[in-house]
């Protein structure tokens, strides 16, 4: 048996998010149908982040094992060549046993893009959230430095699971403006189920003047998902880089650090 | 009767171009409609730039004669609430009789992206070209550089009209690099049918090493289509804005001058 990694990614328009789902057609099955069918074997697919329905990704990490003669360096165009145009393993390694693409993942790094102006873009439609009101870039940015580091995050989390811990670690969490564009980047080393686009959705609300900038920590110190703003659009979202690597101990379980699931 | 300018965005995925077609969906028939729906007129759409099947669109200009008691601020949403998301009206403005989106138009500029990598990409494939070989960027401007100006570019033109003139004046086309991606702007006060595809074409055989960069002026002196490169995809396509206002004039009449169809 081998082990691999590789990098997908994909246009989450037409899937029903990351994981398996009777009936519906999600990333994980397509990506498993392709193993099988240049391997003839039915393996299980592992992933870094599990992204919503519509939710994109440019760098989706997976991991699987397989008994198989590909040689590695075929191992990308063989998949590909079983997949759809809307999906592609951009790279594939060979890995130690012990590689598991969300346990050994160190850190997940989203973008969400917002167009903010009086009309939707037909252009950019499958790509990007929109509001038709002005956003208060400053009182945002104000917004987003207020809650870094290490925290508890159970107010944005659409789910919580008894007894796991909802603290994680925002390394990064900023908002910058090309013309009508806003590009919100996100970094920590997991998420809770529905982070990012809560985060995204509370940001909104502080860039329509309807929520004070610095009242997030105060927000999450509740840990009530329902003081938070409305979830964003899926489609503004992409899981745009895994990092492993050297990560900073939490005092977490191993499985229990990595239960985020966006 | 009133005249109306607007300014149109659209994803050319599926659209079978900008003009008029039996049995296809066109960007002029899906706005005609429009207009009808909300006007109870049937009324014939001009645009600044004939666009081909697949080609996309953030600035297409359009303009349109119609009687109608529709206020200018509200046009815009009413044509759009008729619309479906792959196409927006932008911005509408009411203007004088004389105007005309391609007569009046003094310059189009068109935006081309191509990415260089081994796998295609699931996330830009709708918008944009694409290529496995790495490119040259040096030699590509060396090429671009070459053929600015008022010339004859019926080498790059798909059809020639018996007796109508093929000079054009490009005042823009440069290419620049974002990792893998290409982004190649080229302005004209207008193009000849096929004129940007083509020149994008003969571009990257030079960015692949198949053609001399210095050789695109010889090149037009042929004035011989088969001797310049193959068209480059459509999907990497996107007119980007028209400008009016003064314009150079060429010893053209008025309408032969903007026989550009792309």
């Amino acid at each position: 048996m081998r082990q691999f990694k590789a990098i997908v990614e994909y246009d989450g328009t037409d899937f029903a998010g990351f994981q398996w789902q009777s009936n519906a057609r999600s990333v994980q099955s397509v990506l498993e149908a392709a193993i099988e069918k240049r391997t003839g074997q039915n393996v299980r697919v592992a992933c870094a982040g599990r992204t919503d329905a519509g939710v994109h990704a440019l760098g989706q990490v997976i991991s699987f094992r397989v008994n198989t003669e590909i040689p590695i360096e075929k191992m990308a165009l063989a998949l590909n060549s079983a997949l759809s145009k809307d999906i592609t393993v951009r790279k594939a390694n060979e890995v130690e046993a012990s590689f598991h693409a969300r346990f050994s993942a160190s850190s997940r790094k989203y973008y969400y893009l917002m167009l903010s102006r009086k009309m939707p873009s037909a252009f950019l439609r499958r790509y990007v959230g929109f509001t038709p009101y002005a956003l208060d870039l400053d009182a945002m940015q104000t917004a987003t430095e207020s809650i870094l580091g290490e925290r508890d995050f159970a107010a944005f989390a659409n789910e919580l699971q008894p007894g796991k811990p909802t603290s994680r670690d925002l390394m990064r969490f900023d908002i910058r403006k090309h013309r009508g564009l806003f590009v919100v980047r996100v970094e920590a080393n997991a998420f809770l189920r529905g982070m990012v686009r809560t985060m995204v959705g509370t940001l909104l609300e502080v860039g329509h003047g309807k929520r004070d900038p610095e009242s997030l920590p105060d927000l999450l110190a509740t840990r009530n998902r329902k003081l938070a703003g409305a979830s964003a659009h899926a489609q503004g979202l992409c899981l745009y880089r895994v990092r492993y690597g050297v990560r900073k101990e939490y005092g977490l379980t191993r499985t229990e650090e990595f239960e985020e699931t966006e």
